[in-house]
């Protein structure tokens, strides 16, 4: 098959992609991250590029434009003929026939986000499904001959009382020789008391293990040190599968559509992986095959998909996920590059609504040994909710969507530089100042880094303030008596946050009617899934709330709180927990007691599905309204704390 | 790294090489089978090749030999500059540069052989390791949400009692999907009674295995109906790691010396085996996944290599393997087609130097369940022996050489089309008539397919009646007073058995004084081994001697008597059973109880390493005497047979 040169700028990134390839599977495969919300449908539209024809010019080809299928209806739709003649194209549609040079526009690209701080540090003992033991072995000989897997486990078995041991095969292939490297003294790594996965020549102290939390947007690995336990290591990136749609639905489908699609998901999460392994090992010193156990969580689809499982199921009712289980399996069937024969342990899910990230949370947050009502929020692409009710366990799942990830927000963006992550409005003025990820100073200290867009924990920020100012109203519609220029009409009725010459942009960034409406669909489904859960709990009043996953880390719970993304409760009450999926998975590695914690709630755990229930869309819709606003008390608060107000210096 | 084209002729293969690898790992590539019984060590000269320039011509290039690396040091001493200046070269010396042509000279060849008859059918009662289950499935709801595997595995535990029931990690892949189209009603195919390694749709009751005997010269696979036991169809063919040496010795070292040996002994097994099972598949019209269960035997080299394990340490002392017990290996992991998580169960051996071949034979021939004495020689490139003394198994491995195959005999060969396989010599006028492999008729009974040299067969059969006809001594040595011009003196004394007019060759097939000599060493290394045996476990007198194997099957027990190929008993109690070492392949296939039969017999046969008696060197040169023949009975058994003397026609 035919392949052709395809270039992207302004990354620079260039390789060979085989003829009747889209633009979109080229950057997949040279690492470029483009948008591709509806997972590459073409009815987003946001992932279009612009083919560089002055490129080719010097190639002696004319027009990179023949070098691609013409453009179809979609993309006649989305960019209109007049975008299209300007050499515009949607990278999901148009596909490779020729040499090409490609400009992505920068709308157009997934930023990288600035790594989830991970905080996971809960005392745990160490129960470790590992073990090394040191061993002599008395040489062969002829009078009395004996193969080397028969000396090792028999030299087990008697100064260790290891019994019916057995050996990995992948590890019985070099035994031999390392025996007789070693001149007969070996450390053997014993998985689970009854197979050996490695054995080393003399004695060898060292162990590691790994922490795997896939998560739909972050990929997060810890690097543990099974001696003592500690994280020596921590690294996150994005998800790539993104480029295959924001939410899990798209990328099921995408991977139902294409005979391939499974296939390329499943990379897009074993390849990322292993590039943060290989970081995290060489921060630490280590080599791969040190690394002798791993755990791993994730949500339904995010689990099948690592274990190369067809989710189709998973989209439709009633979601029957592969198993449930917990699994084991060897690192070299998933492709993992750690020591061939480790174990990978992924943790059991609740249903195939409820993944195996919601047990890691529950393990790491153990409510079922709290005297307390509690309802968890793990506030990702997809809400994970848990309620307990001091004698039963409940959970649901709900569809957040990508919203307080910056995403169906019209200047949206991931808590990268230059995103606000924090704003206030005075009540008084109705003045703004913000603050951007990477400057450590609010918008009204000074010039300092230029605002790009907004990030979920800005876009709670702003909304709740703009209505605790009365800008917009519990119903999320703007008061048009607002008295601020702030407040305009454009294609429809926004507020501005930050005037063009504050922006990277050249243009203001806003917050518009449809982004409100954005965050009261994510947080309506939030807050109702959270009601009904009480509901069928049977709790009416909560001691608790704990926001975990890395935006529950970010948000201001105060604004959260205001905007009524929980039931009311008082604020101290409010915690939040940072990425709990992955300190679950962190704990189940580093304690066997806590694989069977997981495999118990997740037994344990009465998985609901909110659409069981008859007043599902109305209680939906009655959440989708913001609480009634005590305007005095948040002033009070704010003068309280010295947020005062303060003309804008611009 | 660039390649070159390289030509086989007479063959007509061809394919590119890359530069620098031999020509006999040319030959390899393309499926050529080049004599190389020192392995490639550039000792044996057998594998001279001529370099074609006249092919070349053609294309534009003057001479082949430019395209080569210069002649070695062992090149112009095996061939001499004269040899070498007229095209030839050792194929495994001599190194690619440039596009080649060349031709195999007939006795660089390996010839193709008659696949050895496979007699197995020993009644077996059915205990199979893979059972099948059909189940109906209650499809999961939303109330009731439920994992595939779980469901499945609770209906197998509520209808079958299998409890605590795995699942293969390959077969849960494809678990949902199966399920689904199969509208919930599986079959199940569970190894073990406690692992899932099949899923089907509907309800299957067919279920296939393999029996696989790895010889060192011989590859044998039986497919057995596992619903019936009967063997629908068996496959063997020619181990081509014979390219990379005769003997295991010879093959241990290549691995050892290439660090790519073990890789390229393994796939010259596994692409065999797999290309036995693709003939067996199409024969019975199944397809790989049907195959759901595997048993191996093979000695210990073959049992090492074929499992990629490296055999380094079984060729010294004290022969030490990797592991002495049976095996149990997913077939993906071994490379074979067959359904991928189908079990390959290797049985186990019993010490470096006797291999699970030997335990084959040991659970077929049941030794351990007879009340008399009895020896049991499995006679291949390696003879393993058993001595059963009605209360101890004893065994033990001689070196017998390839000799009774054709090899180490200048006219010898394998047993294919034209090989000479039986010999009667009338004691009168010492005429010779002889039957070739492939006509059913005696040479003197008119033309028919010509000798092309003689098999293991022919030679015991020859040299036995040289011995009771008086033309050797029973030392071996020619009788130089024999009235008979068919005792002649070339380059040395020999004797010939077919005249040219009756060969292809073009001259005459004779037996010389270094074949004689040959057989000597190999039936001396049997009757000491066996002797040496017998003394160690105290047995005097035999009752019975068993001749396995497919050479055993193949000679003439009169005569191999004759010669002294094994002690003196009543020629009534020497029976021979052919390939036991796959029939206990195949008996373990069927029947669990002989699998743990195996387990036993390994464990309690006592291997004795010849070379630890101290008599053993005297024996050996005191064996290497044959019997002396008692002429009359001789003449009188002949005629008593109706083998009386004929004239040759010729």
């Amino acid at each position: 098959m035919a392949k052709h040169l395809v270039v992207f700028q302004p990354m620079g990134k260039r390789g060979y992609i085989q003829d009747g390839k889209s633009i979109m599977e080229a950057g997949c495969e040279l690492g470029i991250d483009l948008q591709a919300i509806c997972g590459g449908q073409q009815t987003c539209g946001k992932c279009r590029v612009r083919i560089e024809e002055g490129y080719f010019a010097s190639l002696g080809i004319n027009s990179g434009q023949v070098h691609l299928s013409s453009p179809t209806q979609e993309e006649m739709d989305h960019l209109g003929s007049d975008i299209i003649a300007h050499g515009y194209r949607l990278a999901c549609a148009a596909k490779v026939s020729g040499d090409l040079a490609i400009f992505v526009p920068e709308q157009s690209q997934i930023n990288a986000e600035v790594p989830q701080k991970i905080t996971i540090n809960k005392p745990v003992s160490l129960i470790l499904a590992v073990q090394k033991y040191y061993v002599k072995l008395i040489p062969s000989t002829l009078e009395l001959p004996k193969g080397d897997w028969e000396m090792l486990s028999e030299s087990l078995s008697e100064h260790f009382g290891l019994q019916d041991l057995d050996i990995d095969y992948y590890t019985l292939r070099s035994l031999s020789n390392i025996i007789q490297e070693s001149d007969w003294e070996v450390t053997a790594t014993v998985f689970m008391g009854r197979k050996v996965i490695k054995v080393e020549p003399g004695l060898v102290g060292k162990c590691f293990g790994l922490a795997i939390d896939i998560g739909t947007t972050t990929l997060a690995v810890y690097l543990c040190d099974l001696l003592t336990g500690h994280v020596l290591a921590a690294e996150s990136s994005r998800n790539p599968q993104v480029s295959y749609g924001e939410d899990v639905i798209a990328r099921i489908s995408y991977a139902t559509q294409f005979p391939e699609g499974l296939e390329q998901l499943n990379s897009c999460l074993v390849g990322p992986i292993n590039d943060l392994v290989r970081k995290l090992i060489d921060k630490a010193g280590i080599v791969p095959d040190d690394i002798l156990d791993v755990t791993v969580v994730g949500n339904t689809a995010m689990h099948h998909m690592f274990l190369n499982i067809h989710p189709r199921n998973l989209a439709y009712a009633p979601f029957t996920p592969a198993l449930q289980s917990s699994l084991d399996v060897p690192a070299r069937d998933l492709g993992l590059k750690v020591h061939p024969a480790a174990n990978v342990h992924v943790l059991p899910i609740e249903a195939g609504f409820v993944g195996a990230d919601n047990v890691g949370v529950l393990i790491a947050e153990e409510p079922y040994n709290q005297d307390s009502t509690v309802l968890i929020m793990d506030i990702g692409t997809n809400g994970e909710l848990v309620v307990w009710n001091r004698q039963r366990l409940f959970s649901t799942s709900c569809a957040t969507g990508p919203a307080f990830e910056g995403a169906h927000i019209k200047y949206g963006m991931r808590a990268a530089e230059g995103a606000i992550e924090r704003v206030t409005i005075c009540p008084q003025t109705l003045e703004v100042r913000f603050k951007v990820v990477g400057d450590d100073r609010w918008s009204n200290e000074g010039p300092g880094i230029k605002a790009r867009g907004i990030c979920g924990s800005g876009v709670i920020d702003a909304v709740a303030q703009m209505l605790c100012t009365g800008i917009i109203t519990p119903r999320g519609a703007f008061n048009k008596g607002a008295s601020t220029q702030r407040l305009r009409r454009g294609e429809e009725l926004e507020f501005v946050l930050a005037w063009s010459e504050g922006t990277s942009l050249g243009y203001d960034i806003t917050i518009t009617q449809s982004d409100i409406r954005a965050v009261q669909l994510a947080k309506g489904a939030l807050l109702s899934g959270a009601q009904i859960l009480m509901k069928h709990a049977g709790v009416e009043q909560l001691d608790g709330v704990v926001l975990a996953g890395a935006f529950g880390q970010h948000i201001d719970k105060n604004n959260a709180m205001r905007l009524g993304l929980f039931p009311q409760i008082e604020i101290d009450r409010v915690s939040t927990i940072g990425n709990a999926a992955g300190e679950g998975a962190r704990l189940a590695l580093l304690n066997l007691g806590k694989r069977q914690d997981a495999v118990d709630a997740a037994q344990w755990t009465e998985c609901f599905n909110l659409s069981l229930d008859p007043g599902f869309q109305k209680e939906f819709v009655r959440a989708m309204i913001f609480p009634a606003p005590s305007r005095s008390s948040v002033v009070m608060e704010e003068l309280g704390k010295g947020n005062h107000c303060l003309v804008d210096k611009a």
